[in-house]
């Protein structure tokens, strides 16, 4: 069955992110792009002006910052709550389907901090082995 | 106090994921890298062969994945198994350590699949209030 040029059949009966093609596969790279995972784990502990954020995510560029912002709320993960106020205020938080991503980034966030010590080690076992 | 050239007191009192220069920011993108987030969830499932692997992972080049593999092998997540046969055959598995990250990207992985639909309507929604 076609409908407006698609090949519904053609679709997979369920997402896979293993399939290139299939829209999930988009999502998770915007859930886990560099800069969407720092977003979303310090969304979860509350919620941001842009220049507060950007002073939180070290080393993000006000480019890269806005680009991600707009990512994830065009997927309906971030709320931009624009204040009329003078001089302008923008608050960003999370939507409730925004917190269930963010939970999942924070804790993937919060266990590479705690893992980072075993990682290095991991590393220096690895590099001794092929250089001795 | 500086020992082999480091100045300790120069280190975060702990790892960070927002600061731009501390490890877990790297390691923290290894485990969310395109491939590595694919390469981790389908290992949780069961250990793979190279050929396979790269069969199961859509998309992935042979050269994006043997340099995933070895990021992941490096950092401790990944155990590499070249059996003494012929034709030579490669396994890779998680460690313990590989473990605790995969079920996390595990999780991440199949809740974009889940929400899919959800994200689908947020983005239309987004798409309509800015086209009308």
């Amino acid at each position: 069955m076609t409908v407006s040029g698609v090949d519904l059949d053609a679709r997979p009966p369920r997402a896979n992110v293993n399939e290139p093609m299939c829209g999930s596969r988009l999502v998770l790279e915007h859930v886990t792009s560099r800069w969407g995972v720092l977003v979303l784990a310090n969304l979860l502990e509350r919620s941001y002006r842009f220049s507060e954020l950007r002073r939180t995510v070290g080393g993000v560029s006000e480019k890269m910052l806005a680009q991600t912002l707009q990512t994830l709320e065009r997927d309906g993960f971030v709320h931009r709550d624009a204040k009329p106020v003078i001089p302008p205020r923008v608050d960003y938080s999370l939507t409730d389907l925004g917190r269930e991503a963010a939970e999942q980034v924070w804790g993937l966030a919060r266990w590479t901090e705690r893992r980072l010590g075993d990682v290095e080690a991991a590393r220096e076992t690895y590099d001794e082995a092929r250089t001795s």
